[in-house]
């Protein structure tokens, strides 16, 4: 038996690593791998690390190329999935690691992306409640963006809780450079993010801003305020997510870790460190985990929740593929890493 | 003519630091160099990159070998600055990189401390309003915490102004490793720190909390609540502090703007942006400068304040003979690098 | 069915690296992990990463706790192997990830290590010649040194084809801070690495000179002479080797490259990689690969062969578990990384 | 007293960093910066650092713009120095931090560089002997190449004595990211260059090649040959070349010292470390200084010879401040950094 899927935006960062995770999936096998100006060449010229697919020749990103799969992953630039999709068939598993199909307000759209609302996928983040219901009955992923995974199941259990009150949450994603793709600007050039840290995207104006607020607004059941700052560090993969609530004052600490204990002790991926150990990035490097711990700072009147996940894995391709299990009917970990590469 | 300084703790960081900006002070000849387990050896030893220094044998950390100069620089652990200070004559100019004189208030000390509050000394932060009379006519400086001078530097002229209000500001401060030290230990090998981003003192347990609010509270002329969360990050030098707090319905983005530039513009070391540009530590490196950068999300009814600066230079060494040049009547950029090196 | 393995030295780096691979291995359990100092201790204190095994307990490394399994794997400091091993059954496998048997001449052995001579092990490069048959055939393996590895493929099939002369062979080995262990010393810190090249064991000095000597000279078919450096670069894994040899005068190019093509085309885990791509050591992170390149300098009248590898993986961990899978019979393949995780 | 100074490729490395030591240079005003796509923007766009410029407003590269300076610094891209340096006065010192006149072989110069040759001018590198003789006397300087400054001060004093053989010199160049410019191309991206080092321009192919062979020759008084390969690693700035030269039989390591000792004792810049330490590119970082070390290996007669500086300064832009001093009379060191930035 066995699936077979197509990956499309082979020679990006999100692309090379869906076919890294495929590559050890013993249920899906990597049928056509595509992409735009690099179609043509061999995969290994663009992933060298993918040595056991180096001499797979990259065919051009159109939805002929991507037909006859069971799967069609996307990782493409920002827009590019909306038309791909609807040329694909209904009965095909498109899991799309872009943008387009995540946000279920079409005015939060506009005002972020400008221009008009695809429509909204069930959402590949298997870990809030209710979605791995979706995503078991579904041919369409629309898988969330990295800082959004971060921060979701950073706060996700103390709203849903009632415990951190959902106005006035702020947030800082650190996060390495692979986020930024693999297109060549001058600002991300090793010497120029080496030994530098700069945030981006500041004021509110990151995109990943409307899709963190609908997360955390489904979990606290009524709308919330963010301040999200994303800060560019000198590291490939990882993101990092600080963030901080106003804890309720009839709260007490321990049923803040309750909480979180309740909703992340069943989960495979969703680590909640012993207390006192905090999230690293370099826990989770290439692992489709997420590392997460939680305090209260009771001079602030607020709690602190960190969460640290690999961009590219838990924060991307892990999630798609993991979500694609689910709608698969496959046992949810399957071929994925549960392990990081350390130090 | 041409003072004397001694710099206590010369083969630390901080001490290091303060040699390379003495090293070119004009007005300033380097006397004797001391430090604890590594007296008797080279400064070459462990500052290798102060090649004129090479020679110079390091003496032991006392009140003796420090009298007879005309400045003393203290770069000490924790807790060891008071001691010494006492023995030092009151005429000599006492400066000390450590945190035993910051605070003013006894007893955030012992909650955060531990230990006896020894005192309180002049504050060598020239930037705030009133610090550069009272450092004219000081014997005695207490140079800064390294995140307290970023966050301060951030949020004051908000603050100050009354366009921030004073509750339930939060700031996460990004930092290199030097921050640390050099004394060895696991967490901080290249191995642990490169690739990794990972918070520390998180829960507003961090010392550097009570003297932040201490500066904030004199910026906003009323109690702040402060949320504050330090984040290693894997670069040796720098800190970039992503700081929020909530702004005043009735104050406009142009007001704010207004009160940073009121407050920077005749700051030789502290640099407002151009609008749309924001700091990145990289901009700092070995200087003794701040950039600094502020915006308004209006969905997040909260202002963005963002600071790079040098953990070492402006954060430490810098600020330490930037306040000195004060206390001696020199020029205040005396000695100072005013760029950085970059990339 | 399926094996039993116990590690030792656990907490260290190779021995974190062991776990990774075995974690993932279909016919090899883990069983029960030992160290020294952190004996008693949970492994996710340690090994962070390793979320499945994070609560297992350290035992302490002895010789009782590491029996009763089929495979003892030891990454121990230099020289504990050789008393553990003596009193570990000869039917279990032991394999060896220090130095203690390695090198098969006394002499050498002494003038290096300054300790007696513990003896020679079937040596766990599979990829020598000879050496599969060696290793199917064996309970104890001595798993090369990671500069070694990486030298021996770089110049292998060009000596034993005897294109490249056996005088005078220059190899720099380029490598991260991770192969210097996790002890914390001040020029391992995080401050001292980033953003610095530094070599060490200059002069022919470093233990892994008569090793490599030990396998060129067995493919030159006569003694070699070498001058080798390895240089610390900042980042935590990877080694690159820059080799040179003089090149006879009598061979041509292509027959270099159809020796090196001979050696390795049948070889599932070193690659030659496409004539004029040159092996980075982002290709091999994680994974048990070797990326090989070589070109003629005519000029210099000298071949200049590199290698890539993962210091941790190919280097130490991966090669035990290659070399171990043959002593056990299992396909040699057997639950090893064949793909890196990048960027 | 002053000179006026112009620098043409200001927004890239090289013009940052000449930027950065000339606005500390007691005799020398910066005049005209100008730059081919940039012009027309303000220099704090590009070189955010250099605070002191921002506001200069970027002119085109011109000789007309250049033109009316005492001095012009050139740092521009691969052939374009020739045909501005024509047009530009004879009476006006220009300084080429290009290639365009650094070979005096116009053969060596075509086959390396595909162009016909454009002359030879005085060679920025004032440690060789005779340099700052021809160095006084000149209108006109070639700053070396950094890759060609790094191997010749390595090996110049014991190629000068006769106590290394000339021929089958090998060396290894570990570079920073800064050497290959601000131009963005995808294997330069801090995704690529974080956590790898790869090998380029293997094989004799670099054009640093017939640079260093030249300075080489000189010093040997014979043509040598080498073996040179240049590899990237993970660093903003430095050059770590490690050399190799035969040892000649009749010779003593402390004649090699000597020789060394003799050649570099009178230098301000190129300091001999004690013997037992190695040179690290972090001691030199920011520094127009080299540090230099060599010892023997005897069992394979061999020397090996390692120099350390940074490629940007000591490299580059300090070396033609070096030179330029001392084109115009003034101390050799004026102006010029002495001590690095470190950690």
């Amino acid at each position: 038996m066995g699936y077979t899927a197509a990956v499309a935006g082979a020679s990006g960062y999100a692309g090379g690593e869906l076919l890294r995770i495929l590559n050890g999936h013993p249920d899906i096998d990597i049928g056509t791998v595509t992409a735009g100006g690099s179609a043509g060449s061999a995969l290994g010229q663009h992933q060298p690390h993918l040595t056991p697919l180096a001499d797979r020749v990259i065919a051009e990103t159109t939805a002929r190329n991507l037909a006859q799969h069971d799967i069609v992953f996307l990782a493409l630039p920002q827009g590019q999935s909306a038309a791909l999709a609807e040329e694909l068939d209904g009965d095909t598993l498109v899991v799309d690691c872009g943008a387009d199909f995540r946000l279920s307000n079409p005015q939060e759209w506009e005002t972020y992306y400008g221009t008009p609302h695809a429509g909204t996928w069930p959402y590949g983040l298997p870990e809030l409640p209710g979605a791995r219901a979706q995503l078991g009955d579904t041919r369409r992923i629309a898988v969330p963006g990295c800082h959004v995974t971060a921060v979701t199941l950073a706060l996700f259990p103390g709203l849903a809780e009632g415990i951190l009150e959902p106005e006035d949450i702020v947030a800082v994603g650190v996060t390495g450079t692979s986020g930024a793709g693999k297109s060549p600007k001058p600002h991300l050039l090793g010497s120029e993010t080496m030994g530098s840290a700069a945030p981006y995207g500041v004021g509110g104006t990151h995109r990943h801003n409307p899709e963190i607020r609908q997360n955390l607004t489904t979990a606290a059941g009524q709308p919330v305020s963010l301040s999200f700052t994303p800060v560019l560090a000198p590291m490939p993969r990882g993101i990092l997510a600080t963030c901080t609530a106003r804890f309720r004052p009839e709260a007490t600490p321990s049923q803040l870790r309750s909480a979180y204990q309740r909703h992340y002790s069943d989960e495979s991926f969703v680590h909640l460190l012993p207390e006192g150990t905090w999230p690293a990035t370099a826990m989770t490097v290439g692992a489709n985990t997420a590392a997460v711990q939680v305090t209260v700072d009771t001079s602030a009147e607020r709690a602190v929740a960190v969460a640290a996940l690999d961009n590219l894995t838990k924060g991307t391709a892990g999630a798609a593929v993991q979500s694609a299990n689910l709608a698969l009917g496959l046992p949810e970990t399957t071929g994925l890493p549960a392990v990081g590469v350390a130090p």
